[in-house]
């Protein structure tokens, strides 16, 4: 007996939106969970991981049954990964939401999209990877007293995304740490006045908007210098014309938008330079993760 | 030669959306310019102002036309006032976008009606009460490097807006003096979250989302010590079924959102208990401000 599921990468923050804004992308992790004798893990694809059961998939898989009173079956679970790990792509998140996915096909659907939402939103401790991830396109989330509340909105179709993925990683640790405590009213602000305008960008397809919108006082200045040439890249794109420049979570990834061909042409020659030894993918706003094989 | 304009009353931050969101109700200045030997100013409807020509309107009228290297004519401003004055429904601005509109029509246009917002947000040193003022709805503005950026949408018709304007005053500098300086970046991200739920709530008519997307941690708290029976109300208020609850601006007027009419009839109930001797409105969003009469 087997389930398979699909879960996009996801690009969180987009600049202003420090754990609640979040974009799911054409990039995937794919898994299957085959009841087993005992938990095996087997992964192919963007860079190594370890095959022993300590993986997220596993415990994603192990929470959602924990969470309805179950005890998790044993399972193998076979990883196919195309999202890079640690640059800032929401690989983490795809591994736990798609175990919890895994395991809501097990137990016939009863978490459901939200339930498995509000499962892993809470292994992460914040909702912005996890909720595009499991509802798809530009998601608007946030941590309330009763959980964790998403909307999710559909990414103008024209709107093109370019991602380029620098060979080094960052950890999400190391990149927490470099934040200050406390930030000024002014800077408060500034994020809460461009979250808006993000959502407002997208929801009435203003791309004009971006410009200002993607803008960032919360993170992205303190993280900048943990990322060689991340100024200067940024500095380019945006003379090059690119509506939005941004880091891809905590980076090193750096996200760009446009909405001209002859402009996004440009903008991959300036990434690709960014990327160095990495890569620049060129991608889609996705829909959330797809139980594309229930168990049989 | 006279002119005449009529400017909405406004509720800037609505919780969250401290100095970004706002949104213009139907609640009016009506202002008349007429040329004259002299500058005079007569005033008539709620409150009291002083029949001397240093009032807002002048302010903005001699400001506007600064603004085009021309010195104003003398004029005789007749105001009719409908906003409560130091309530929290933006009358300052509304002065002052009303004395920057009538300058633009005896311009001819030529500031129109993004270079009165940028004059009048310039004026005011934040963007979130003229904003709705001139471009009317629900609006998302911020201040950029080159000056002010506003978007407008539109209110989802049947959301009802009650607001309860308390008997007395509250200065928006008095109400600024007990912010704090600085804050925690988990304050940051509640309100950077909120205001992007509060434009999704609006952009896709979702009012289910405006109880988490009308909560502020960087000003409501501060401010409630200094206004009688609030917290006592928005606890009732959310009780008997409403979708919102915020402080009109700086206060002391307190906003309610409901869908329901049962609801909004017992929210009235709930509001005429917190206004005392004062008032409560039953509003719509309005349109900004119109020239309903050109020079001539």
């Amino acid at each position: 007996m087997s389930a398979r599921v699909r879960v996009p990468a996801t690009s969180a923050n987009l600049g202003p939106g420090f754990d609640c804004l979040g974009l799911a992308v054409t990039q995937y992790l794919t898994v299957t969970a085959t009841l087993s004798e005992q938990d095996a893990f087997v992964y192919s694809g963007a860079g190594h991981l370890a095959d022993t059961p300590d993986n997220l998939t596993h415990q994603g898989f192990q929470s959602a049954f924990a969470a309805v009173g179950e005890v998790a079956p044993k399972v193998r679970i076979e990883a196919h990964n195309t999202i890079p790990l640690a640059r800032g792509l929401g690989s983490s998140s795809a591994a736990l939401v798609a175990g919890a996915a895994l395991a809501d096909a097990f137990l016939g659907g009863s978490l459901g999209r939200e339930g498995v939402f509000q499962l892993t939103a809470g292994l992460e401790g914040h909702p912005d990877n996890v909720a595009p991830a499991v509802f798809g396109g530009f998601t608007v989330s946030a941590k309330t007293e009763s959980g964790y509340l998403c909307q999710a909105l559909p990414l103008p179709a024209h709107w093109r995304l370019l991602f380029a993925v620098p060979a080094f990683e960052l950890l999400t640790a190391d990149a927490r740490a470099v934040l200050p405590p406390t930030y000024s009213r002014a800077d408060a602000i500034f994020n809460a006045s461009r979250c808006a305008l993000w959502t407002t960008a997208v929801a009435l397809d203003k791309p004009e908007l971006l410009r200002a919108a993607s803008q960032d006082r919360l993170h992205e200045p303190y993280r900048e210098p943990l990322i060689p040439g991340l100024a200067a890249c940024r500095k380019a794109l945006l003379e090059a014309g690119a509506s939005a420049a941004f880091l891809s979570g905590a980076g090193p990834t750096l996200g760009a938008v446009s909405t001209d061909d002859a402009v996004t042409r440009q903008l991959e020659g300036i990434l690709q330079g960014f990327a160095g030894e990495g890569e620049v993918l060129r991608l889609s706003a996705s829909e959330g993760y797809s139980n594309f094989r229930a168990p049989e």
